[in-house]
């Protein structure tokens, strides 16, 4: 029999109400519980004061089965959280010697004396079931009570994560019966989300009742979330696969991926299946291909190097740009990427060369040449190709956007298809 | 008389509570009004039901006088806040007609038809006082109630900052007898939280009980905010530029700049001052120093160029490194990063060159040079100065702390005094 099971979440710290720090714990909660079946019905940050914990507990407990607190369990703060679920639950305080055990090597490890205050993080309220953080000084807790479990985790996220990867979430999934559910990622660029919905609408609207889409659009293009819930009958994997298969059939050109991976990791898979070298031609981009594509492990494999020509002088003495294409059509044109692309391949003796050239804004537009106004180029042995961008944005967006279609350009005219 | 006026912050959204979007006008918003001396009590996310919304404010009433929300009032969600407002507050719709010539004129600037669902976003419940969005087709709505003030703004983060900048924040300073309150910000880097604190401590300790610091780390080093309310007796924008004061002759060295000021931004400005032009050889950061250094407006002033120098090949041949010290120190060492500085800057015809080379990981480290280990070398016409940097972190930061290093390396070592 499958459990409809519900959750909140509740932040602990002054520094999220007054803005010093972005709650990014609980949309990684959220979304992370959202995967094993169980939906989270309220997010709450509160003061570091113990009556606000007690009356947020009192009122989660109204609502949801599953309540996750993180923060308030660091030394400075004198173990607030820890010493309010002690007396909320009335219990006391009693050592923990695997906790004792995981602070005393982490001291040890950079060398630190050990305070009495950092001893003191390995008592724990006797009633709970310690959660050992392999990765920091905080224990977390987990308390059953009558149908309730509360849960509570140190603030900092990759100590939160590290508990509710290996420990909170496989709880959960073995003390609840959750359905059995299924996610599959598909990564697009390319295509406004609106647009992106359009086209795909008939598709979407005969999905399986038990298969649902989100969409997720970052800079980077819209990245597509299909959930299943196992319906009784079907095999969910088969079921899934097979409508990610029409999608696929559907917007082949604007699929640049399947699961988490950004389009820079594709265009490196993609260089890499057939044996490319790339190097990089950038004006108004200043660095950020370059950047972009050394962000992947193992990108020396195929990236060799670039260019940075933001001057026209560097376009000239080291691209090899002809001083009367420049006086002719100016920087910012198809002529002048096109031999900046071509420029870098030959000097860095690679197969591909990719350039850009712009007005970022806001200073330096024209009437013929708006801020916005973008030219990047594509070039291997067979052909060079130069597209024009007109972006209406900020600075930094308009200098990202371009990054992102000088790579996504990249993966368009590569050759191919080649086995990946 | 001042008041003690605390806040409570509702976002509503299924995709909040999902993990889809990261609730960031939360903290904009805290921040915000903590500026004008304004506490936030709680922040609380909701799903997208009338049921939450008027449970969520019933609760809210209870603890703080004024409650913004923010969300469901899009018109694809039916203005579902807008409908369940109008029903708590026992009024009914109207047509405002300032909102009404609003989204015809949006709707004309992007030459689309107007449909009925916008001309319907203008309709407002009776009661309330229309906030008229300038940016976007949902107004906002405020709401006075016994001593309570309750508004609903559009999710969309730039639409409701324009909202609480224009409207919301000025009318809450004319509405309650505010504390007068005051910001500096004092933004450093080289000193990580822990050490800052017990750097300055002697002076925290004795400062005016009516001023506070908040330290607030990120990526490129701790931002420190002072905040000041008035005491009734000092002038307080003397008081705090007292103790700036003081501040800046405890920490000069660490002190990069005031106010809201990226590095980027002050080593544009040093290089403005002096008239330099600088150029960039780049091997593990691939692009990103040329990259943060013209994301600056203007930065075509004095950013020439540079070299991506990934491959080795590209190091001799492009920045003239010599193959036999290659060979006998090897690309990460102090030896190569100056003759990087040294190569680019004379090849760019630049004031000063920076330049790096490490191993940024996963792979590729060795006993001798573990991942992590990276050289910076600054250079002008008289000096050469290189520095070995050791970090312990994944790829992305470890490149992301170089070039922050490598941008702190320039500010330290250019020649100075000047005139700024």
């Amino acid at each position: 029999m499958k459990q409809e099971v519900s959750a909140e979440i509740i932040t602990i710290g002054d520094e999220l109400l007054y803005g010093q720090v972005v709650d990014t714990n609980s949309a990684w909660m959220g979304e992370e519980l959202g995967k094993i079946g169980i939906k989270v019905k309220q997010i709450t940050s509160i003061s570091d004061s113990p009556d606000a914990i007690e009356e947020a507990l009192d009122i989660a407990k109204t609502r949801a089965q599953v309540i996750l607190m993180t923060g308030g369990l660091g030394p400075t703060k004198d173990d607030l959280t820890k010493h309010t679920l002690t007396k909320y639950f009335k219990t006391h305080l009693q050592l923990h010697q695997p906790s004792l055990d995981n602070v005393v090597a982490i001291f040890k490890k950079y060398n630190r004396p050990l305070t009495v205050t950092n001893q003191q993080q390995a008592y724990l309220p006797a009633t709970c079931t310690p959660i050992l953080n392999t990765l920091g000084t905080a224990p977390g807790m987990l308390f059953e009570e009558n149908e309730h479990i509360i849960v509570s985790m140190p603030g900092v996220p990759f100590e939160m994560k590290g508990m509710m990867t290996n420990d909170i979430l496989p709880y959960l999934q073995a003390h609840f019966q959750l359905p059995e559910i299924n996610h599959k990622v598909i990564q697009t660029i390319g295509l406004g989300e609106s647009f992106l919905a359009d086209t795909i609408s008939d598709w979407e609207d005969n999905l399986p009742t038990n298969l649902k889409l989100a969409y997720l659009p970052n800079l980077s293009g819209v990245r597509l979330r299909l959930t299943g819930v196992y319906n009784g009958i079907d095999d969910l994997e088969d079921q899934m696969m097979r409508e990610v298969g029409k999608l696929s059939d559907l917007i082949p050109e604007y699929i640049f991926g399947y699961g988490e991976i950004s389009l820079e990791e594709t265009v490196g898979m993609l260089l890499n299946g057939r044996n490319y070298t790339i190097s990089t031609a950038e004006s108004c981009t200043g660095g950020l291909i370059g950047h972009k594509l050394t962000s992947v492990p193992g990108s020396s494999m195929y990236y060799k190097g670039g260019i940075i020509a933001y001057d026209n002088y560097v376009k000239i003495n080291e691209l090899g740009v002809e001083q009367d294409i420049l006086d002719k059509y100016g920087a910012v044109s198809g002529e002048v990427v096109r031999q900046m692309a071509e420029g870098v391949r030959r000097k860095m003796g690679t197969d591909v060369g990719i350039a850009t050239s712009g007005i970022a804004g806001p200073g330096g537009g024209t009437p013929d040449k708006p801020v916005g106004t973008i030219w990047i180029a594509y070039s291997d042995a067979t052909q060079t190709i130069a597209k024009k961008l007109n972006y209406n944005k900020s600075r930094l967006l308009n200098i990202e956007y371009t990054a992102l279609q000088a790579l996504n350009l990249i993966r368009q005219s590569l050759p191919g298809p080649v086995e990946e």
